[in-house]
C-alpha cells in the first residue's frame, strides 16, 4: 500500500461520498485566518512572494532554452520573474518517459501523491494568494479563496472522481468461467490494468490559473497521465508554484518528477500551438477564450479535449419580491472581479411592460437605474470597491468597455476606482439596449452589462435560452414570482445547458460555483465541452488493458 | 415508477453488479435451442424472414422520399426488401421533437423501455439470425449468437453502465447549507436533472450490424438521446427489425416512437455525410473502416465521437507446450467468419531462429505449414467449413485476398469452399513474409494471414506492439512458455492498448469478446476511440442541468 494514500485516506473517502451527495462540503478552509493557517502565514506568504520577484524561478526540470517571463501585476508593477524553458520535443519526451513509469505506479500511490500535493498547496495558500492576485488582478480575498482552497477543492473533487472510476475496475485477477453444457467449462483468468492515455496538455487561463486547471491536472495525475502544464503567459507564477510543489512530492516519494513539467512562454512567442500539433500529446484540457477554444477543438484528431470557454450569461428579470435584493445582488455579480469571471452575467433581460416588485412596477429603465444605483452604493468607498472589483487583468478589457458603451444608451459609465493610483481598475458599465440590437449577443468580456428590453417574460426566457444555445453560457439567472415561469425557465435553460439560479437576492451570487455540489459548465452549449467535475471528466483519461490466460481444465 | 422498469429490475440489478465483477455472465441464452426459445422458434424465424423478402419493409416512420434497398445475401440471392426514406432534415426534426419529450421521461422509464426492447429482441433471435446471416454472410450459428443474444448482452451492458452513471446524480432536491461563522448559514436548494445531448447518430457496419451498434443505441436511449440509426447499405435489415421493435415498445408505453428512426440508403446514394455535417446531430457512434472513421472524426466539431475502426491484430509466437493446440487455435481464429471479424488476427510473428515446442523446434516455415495444415483439416468438410467460414460479405474482399497473395511466399492459397455452389466463400490464405516487408503492416481485411519472420522473441513483441500503436489493433495474442516474455508482452501491448490473450490452445479464440467481462477496443490506439462498454462510453452522453434556489433564512 501507499503511505501517502493511507495518510489522506479519510479526506478521500469523504470526497468520494460528497461527489454523490452534492451538498455543501469543503476540504480546505476558505477563511484566510491565522487561527486556521498559522499566525505568521499571511506575512510568510507575502514575504515568500516578494522573495520570488525579479529573479529566476527555481524549477529543476529539463532545460535547453533561454529563460522567459513577462508577467506584470495589474496592481502596477512587473514581476520580473523568469522561468526555465525547453523545446516542446524535449519536454514531451521527458514527460513521456516519466509517464511510462507513472502508468505502472499503483492507483493508490498516484492518488496519494495528488492528495499530499493538495495538502501542501493548502499550506501555501497565502503565497498562492499573492501570486494569483498579482497575475490575475483579483482582490486579495478572492485570490486567496479561488486561487487557494477553492481550487484545491476542485483538485480534490477530480481526484475523487478519478479514484471512484478506477475503483470500478477489478484490481485483482478475475476468473471467467463459461459453462459448456455437459462438457467442462471454459475457464480463463483475466487481469485488468488501468492504462492512462499518455501525456496530457493542460492549458491555463489568465484569470483563474489554479481554479480552472486543478481539475484537469489532478484528474490526469490520478489516472496515470504525465502532464505538461502550459500557463497563460501573463499568469505563470501560480502554476509554476503548483508544478514545483508537485515535483517535490513526486521526488520525495521516489517518482520521476518529470511526470509534471511546466511549459512557460511569453505573449510575443507563444508555444501552445507547438504542443497542440504534436503527436506526443495524448489529451488536452483548455480554459480560455472561445476563439482559441475553437482552435484547440479543431486539433483534437480523435484525442479527448476538455474545454471551458466562454459565453453570454443571461439574467432574466420577470418579477421579484425584493427589488433592493435583486439590484444589489446583480450589482455585486457584475462587480465581483470586475466582471472577469466566466460565470459573471452580461445580458439582463427585462419585459418592455415592466415587472411587478415589492417596490411597485418597474420599467426596464427603472431596473437599469436600480442596478446602476446599487453599483454606485457598493463601489462608493475606495477600499471596499477595490476588495470587490480587484484590478483588470488585461489592458484590452478597458478598450472593450469603452467600445461597448457606444452601442446603446449609457445608463452608468465605467470609471476607474476613485482615488486608486496604481491598479488598473474599471467599474461596471450599464448599457440599455433593445432586443433587436446585436451587441448584447456577443461576449463582451469585462465589467459590461446590457439591460435588454424584450417583449414579455416568455420572450425573455426564449431569447435568453436560444442565445445560450447559440453562443454558450456558463450560468443563467432568473427573477420571478410566478412558479410557472420558473418551470418554463428551468426547462429552457436546462435544455440549453446553462445551470439556473432563481431569485438570488441575498449573499449567494450567480458567479459562485462550489466544488462537490455545482456542476461547472455542462458541455451542452458552446461555452465548453466538459464539466468540472463529473464522471465524464475522468472516465476517458484512461482505459483498461486486459490480459486473458486460459486455465487448464 | 415505471412498470417496464419494475418488470426488468432484477436483470438490471444483476447487470450493474456484473459490469464491476467482470466474470462470466450472460443474460440471453446463446444456444439456438427449441427448449430455450420454443420448439417452433427456428421455423418461425425462418418463415418470418422469408415473409420479409421481396417487398417493402413495414416501418411506420416519417416518409418523404422514395423507398430504397439493394441488399444481397452473400448466400446468393437479392433480398428485394425496400425501406421507407425521408430527408435528413425531416428525420432529424422528427427525432429532435421526440427527443425533447424523451429527455423529460424519468430515467427508470427510459431504462425500462430499453430492457423491454432487449427482451423482445431476444424473442426474435431466430428471425434476427436469418437477417444477419443473409446480410453479413455469417454462418447461421454465428448470426444467431453474435446477431442475437451476444448483441443483446452488449445492449444490456450499455444500459447498465448508463443507469449506474445516472444513479450517481441525486434524483431529488439537495439542500446545500454553507456555514457563515456566527451568522446564519447560506441555504440553497438544488435540483439536478439529467440532460441528454440531443440527437445521436449511430452508423452501423456490414459485418456485425447489431453487435456493434447495440451498445451505442441503448446507451443513447437510456441517457435520453433520440437516435438516428444509419445502417450500412448492405446490412439494413437487422437494424430495421431492431428499430421496428423499439418503436413498437415506445408507442405501447405512450412515447413518441420517433425517439428512434431508421435512415436507410443504397451504396450508390449514400446519406451518411448529410447527417455527419448536420448541426442537428449532437453525438456520433461509428463502426467501420479506418478510412471512413477518419472522416467521421474530422467532423467531430466538439461533439462526442465514439468509434470502432480497424487494425492489424498481431499474434506473437515465441514458444508453446502444445504446437497442435497453437496451430489449431490460430487456424480457427483465421477461419471464423472468413477473417471478417474486427478481432481476427492478421500478422503472425515468429522468430527466425524458430521456437521451442512440445513437438520439437519449429522454424517460421514450420509454423506457417502447421497453421496451413490445421486449416486444411478444419475446413476439409464442406458443411463444417461453411459453419465456420460463413460467406464473404463484400466481393471486394476476394480481390484483396488475391492481391495479398502476390506480396510474399504463398504457403496456403485461398480457395472457395469445395462443393459450394451458391455462397461467396474464401478459405484463409497464409503468406510468408519478412519483417522488412511492408504488406503485413496494413490492414488486409478478410481471410488473409501473414507469417512474419522476425529476429527474435523480443523483437517480435516490440515490432508487433509498435505496429499496434501506429496502425491500431483490437486484439493481440501471444504464445510463450517464458513468464518473463509474458510480462514483457503484457506491458508492451498494454501500453499500445491491445488486450492480450496468452497461450490460447483450446476453445477460447482471440476473436471472442464477451460482454460484461472483456473491454472491447481500448481507445488507446488507432483502432477506435471508445470501449464497448465502459463508464466513458456513457458518461459523456448526458450532462446535468442544475436549478439553484436560495431558501429564506
Amino acid at each position: 500500500m501507499s503511505a501517502l494514500f493511507d495518510k489522506h485516506r479519510e479526506i478521500l473517502d469523504r470526497a468520494v461520498t460528497e461527489i454523490r451527495a452534492r451538498g455543501y462540503w469543503s476540504a480546505y478552509p476558505e477563511v484566510p485566518s491565522g487561527r486556521v493557517y498559522g499566525e505568521t502565514a499571511k506575512d510568510d506568504g507575502e514575504k515568500g512572494f516578494q522573495a520570488l520577484l525579479n529573479r529566476p524561478f527555481e524549477l529543476d526540470q529539463p532545460v535547453d532554452g533561454a529563460p522567459v517571463g513577462k508577467e506584470a501585476s495589474p496592481y502596477g508593477f512587473d514581476l520580473g520573474i523568469t522561468y526555465p524553458t525547453a523545446s516542446p520535443t524535449r519536454l514531451i519526451e521527458a514527460a513521456k518517459t516519466a509517464g511510462h513509469a507513472w502508468a505502472r505506479v499503483p492507483v493508490e500511490e498516484r492518488v496519494g501523491v495528488c492528495l499530499e500535493t493538495l495538502a501542501r498547496l493548502n499550506g501555501e495558500s497565502f503565497l498562492m494568494a499573492n501570486a494569483v492576485m498579482n497575475t490575475t488582478g483579483q482582490s486579495f480575498m478572492m485570490a486567496f479563496q479561488a486561487g487557494g482552497p477553492h481550487a484545491q477543492d476542485r483538485g480534490l473533487e477530480a481526484v475523487a472522481y478519478a479514484y471512484d472510476a478506477m475503483a470500478a475496475i477489478p484490481g485483482v485477477a478475475v476468473r471467467w468461467e463459461k459453462p459448456q453444457g455437459k462438457n467442462p467449462p471454459i475457464v480463463v483468468d483475466k487481469t485488468f490494468r488501468i492504462m492512462p492515455r499518455g501525456v496530457g496538455l493542460v492549458i491555463g487561463c489568465a484569470t483563474f490559473p489554479t481554479w480552472n486547471s486543478y481539475s484537469a491536472l489532478f484528474a490526469n495525475l490520478a489516472t496515470g497521465n504525465a502532464t505538461i502544464v502550459k500557463p497563460h503567459p501573463m499568469a505563470i507564477l501560480p502554476l509554476a508554484i503548483t508544478v514545483k510543489i508537485l515535483r517535490q512530492v513526486l521526488s520525495e516519494a521516489g517518482h520521476d518528477p518529470n511526470v509534471v513539467v511546466l511549459a512557460a512562454d511569453e505573449p510575443d512567442h507563444p508555444v501552445t500551438m507547438d504542443y497542440l500539433t504534436s503527436e506526443g500529446i495524448d489529451l488536452i484540457d483548455f480554459t480560455g477564450s472561445a476563439a482559441f477554444g475553437a482552435v484547440v477543438r479543431s486539433h483534437a484528431r480523435g484525442r479527448p479535449v476538455f474545454t471551458e470557454e466562454a459565453g453570454v450569461n443571461p439574467v432574466v428579470v420577470t418579477g421579484t419580491d425584493s427589488f433592493r435584493g435583486l439590484t444589489g445582488n446583480v450589482a455585486m455579480s457584475l462587480s465581483l472581479y470586475s466582471g472577469q469571471m466566466c460565470t459573471a452575467p452580461q445580458s439582463i433581460f427585462v419585459p418592455a411592460e415592466g415587472i411587478e416588485t415589492d417596490d411597485g412596477r418597474k420599467s426596464p429603465d427603472d431596473v437599469a437605474a436600480g442596478i446602476a444605483k446599487a453599483l454606485d452604493k457598493i463601489l462608493g468607498d475606495h477600499d471596499r470597491a477595490m476588495a470587490i472589483l480587484g484590478a483588470v487583468q488585461n489592458p484590452a478589457t478597458l478598450t472593450r468597455v469603452a467600445e461597448a458603451a457606444k452601442h446603446g444608451r449609457l445608463v452608468r459609465a465605467s470609471t476607474p476606482v476613485e482615488g486608486e493610483t496604481v491598479a488598473r481598475t474599471a467599474t461596471p458599465a450599464v448599457i440599455a439596449v433593445d432586443a433587436a440590437d446585436e451587441v448584447w449577443r456577443e461576449e463582451c468580456f469585462g465589467p459590461i452589462a446590457f439591460v435588454v428590453t424584450v417583449k414579455d417574460a416568455h420572450e425573455a426566457i426564449r431569447l435568453a435560452a436560444s442565445t445560450v444555445a447559440e453562443k454558450g453560457a456558463i450560468t443563467a439567472s432568473l427573477y420571478a414570482t410566478d412558479e410557472a415561469l420558473i418551470d418554463e425557465a428551468a426547462d429552457a435553460f436546462g435544455r440549453a445547458g446553462a445551470p439556473l439560479s432563481v431569485n438570488l437576492t441575498g449573499q449567494l451570487l450567480v458567479n459562485q460555483s462550489a466544488a462537490f455540489s455545482d456542476y461547472h459548465v455542462t458541455g451542452l452549449n458552446p461555452s465548453g465541452t466538459a464539466t468540472l467535475a463529473d464522471a465524464a471528466f475522468v472516465a476517458n483519461r484512461f482505459s483498461v488493458a486486459t490480459v486473458r490466460r486460459p486455465v487448464a481444465a
